[in-house]
């Protein structure tokens, strides 16, 4: 809210004194960078300094920063019904209008909207659901959740639980019960042969638990957290298979995916898969209001016709969220966006590839526009050094992630690629 | 956004088709009642009918519908930077702003702020801080979470762990281990000795279980959905002394009573609580935008100072919720409604006592502006009669819950008692 020096000093040892964020050490807040504004992905800080936002926050800004028209829609809302709850009989109009439109985006099966606030929540609601599905339907037995090495699901006890990053669930425990972890859906730690070889292991450990002992299988299409990862071009419709076979309902969670980041509404599409569940958040209103939804499919309502669903979060179905929700879709659209990402992340992985003649990198990647850089070594020092260039990337351990906002321009594309081959470079020249 | 009948027949058909509401039956959803507009303690359905909003939706709204504000502050926000993430040490303004506001209103001891979507959020966050505080200051095994019958934390998997409401956890399992539950902290049940029998009980479950394997103890100041139960005058010092001489951390979850609610900024001044840490969400926006709190104490930062918090949900820190939360606090206190809730609370208190004389009353009580009547039968027949006169309330089991914007006006209060005295009158006319 100001260039000047005085209070962005001021207001940076406010954060200091006050805040703690997350994935800080707490008692040693570093100084923050405070931004104040956005323009697509452009991102400027309380100092006036430029940043090109290499990553859209966390993923969730599809439409880019500095929507004027999402912020008529959200005030006109906020005028008119800010919110009132959605449990039990109580409705307001876009939330019905939003089920609708992600019922005619969503895949083939899907038939019904159940609203959160974020990825977290959704993952929450979909075990809870697949539990009591089949608990319903006479399978009380039916409680494990199958969950990848790689996978990250969120941050509530059984979203953690299904997350598969050891260090983020150390100290928390006991957390919640019944997960097991499959091997990472990943051909570089499996060679050419993975989907043989994750398959098999599925079968097995499906075999070894028992199938009537299993609730559901819930993953990503690409791991995002998990370092920007494809999975082998066959593994999906494979896995289902399997799955299928054993009555295992499959969870989706696209909480990153969706909304045209892979190219599509649902990455879902581009990797064939029907699932019985879908979780997002973030693109769904582009971050600008909190808010997320799960799809639920034909096989879920199945089971559980009949069953009182006794959950729910506060703020299901906020119709701010949602009126933000069906503008952003409405952008999306309107500017071509999902035919964007495909091809500026095939312009952004053209200009990184080369990078896999390094010896320190290890494997450039991606679908879409999210894209991985794996080295081999610890990457927050290109995240850091990226950033005195004016680019924002994120770390996640060896992997420098990218997901810019579909809105970004060729220019912008060509200037984060120099500015992180630059840094990659960089780190190649030190010892791991 | 229509008052014409067709459209909204349309649209009630749309929600049939689409939505699954929160606690309703799946396969089976029930004709919505669709608000469209809001101001202060008045609603408006689709269909141009008006009602006085008793419940403050899920008491997430002390300032009342419909405040242009409001409005404006988002789309301001909005407009400069909607959001981007807190992860780390990116940060903004409005957030900043807002943790130092809610460090000056808290009660003593309290320092630090950790930004979450909700209450949920906030308990699954002050369950694995407190775990994890203990871990790192070398107790591992500090991980029981000691909780009460009839508490609600909300429906995550640990959150749900620690409610003690058990249908709301069936069918769900399992869920996270560790969590024991104590007697629910009502007079009405225990009798005039309440406090004396719920220490007892405090003191000896801590002794059978061990001091050293608790981590924490879980509670609402007053109990929200279980009921609007006001606990004993001596209970909470009484309880927060056990628990300090045993290293317990007391989180005080005011998700429902901060904000005014109980005419207080937090109920933990009116009940005379230092708590480690509170909970917060509902009445920090008003409900405008999803948003909450977690505010820590200094027990909290000392044993956790140094580790690193690997926790926390996309929107944390969310700028247009936290611009939002300074405006609305800004409200609370200019329109002084925190003494308001005290006075008009007196007043629908004072309206609905004579109740107890019904036979089938049971107990009207209440603290500030949440306010119960338990009946000796199911309630529900009472939330749809006087939905047909106009007024909403919510039936919890066998008590109606009150808790209305504090803007409602005293002639609203006393319409409210009205139709509410009718018609519990009425259900008692009928056996139970």
């Amino acid at each position: 809210m100001t260039n000047q020096s005085t209070c962005a000093h001021e207001l940076a040892q406010a954060d200091v004194r006050s805040v703690i964020h997350p994935h800080t050490v707490i008692g040693a807040p570093t100084e923050p960078l405070i931004f104040d504004r956005g323009d697509g992905a452009m991102l400027w800080d309380v100092t006036g300094r430029s940043y090109i936002d290499g990553t859209c926050g966390l993923w969730q800004c599809p439409v880019g920063h500095g929507r004027m028209e999402l912020a008529a829609v959200a005030a006109g809302q906020i005028a008119k019904l800010e919110f009132y709850s959605s449990f039990g009989d109580y409705s307001n109009e876009p939330s019905i209008r939003l089920a609708e439109r992600l019922l005619r985006l969503a895949p083939g099966g899907i038939e019904r909207v159940f609203f959160t606030n974020g990825g977290s929540e959704g993952n929450e609601t979909a075990i809870k659901l697949a539990r009591l599905a089949h608990h319903h339907a006479g399978h009380p037995e039916r409680t494990v959740i199958l969950a990848r090495t790689g996978g990250y699901h969120g941050m509530g006890a059984g979203s953690l639980s299904a997350t598969g990053i050891d260090r983020l669930r150390a100290g928390y425990g006991p957390l919640m019960p019944g997960v097991e972890f499959l091997g990472k859906p990943h051909e570089l730690e499996h060679g050419a042969n993975a989907t043989d070889l994750l398959v098999d292991e599925l079968e097995k450990r499906i075999a070894a638990i028992g199938a009537d002992k299993i609730a559901a299988f819930v993953g990503e299409p690409a791991l995002g957290v998990g370092g920007m990862v494809p999975p082998p071009a066959d593994y999906w419709p494979r896995v289902q298979e399997v799955l299928r076979r054993n009555d295992i309902l499959l969870v989706v969670d696209e909480t990153v995916t969706a909304f045209g980041r892979t190219g599509h509404w649902f990455a879902s599409e581009h990797y064939r898969i029907e699932p019985d569940m879908i979780v997002t958040a973030k693109g769904i209103t582009s971050g600008y209001i909190p808010m997320g939804a799960v799809l639920i499919g034909r096989r879920v309502l199945d089971l559980a016709d009949g069953v009182q669903f006794l959950h729910g979060f506060t703020y299901n179905g906020h119709p701010v969220g949602a009126a933000v929700a069906l503008a952003n879709i409405d952008i999306l659209e309107r500017e071509g966006l999902l035919d964007r990402a495909t091809k500026v992340g095939e312009r952004l992985l053209r200009a990184l590839r080369p990078l896999e003649e390094l010896s320190h990198v290890r494997e450039v990647r991606g679908v879409g526009l999210m894209l991985g850089v794996e080295l081999d070594r610890d990457a927050s020092a290109v995240q850091s050094g990226a950033r005195t260039d004016g680019v924002i990337v994120r770390a996640a351990g060896t992997t420098i992630v990218l997901s810019p906002p579909l809105v970004i321009t060729e220019e912008q594309v060509d200037e984060l690629a120099r500015v992180l081959i630059k840094h990659i470079r960089a780190v190649g020249e030190t010892s791991p």
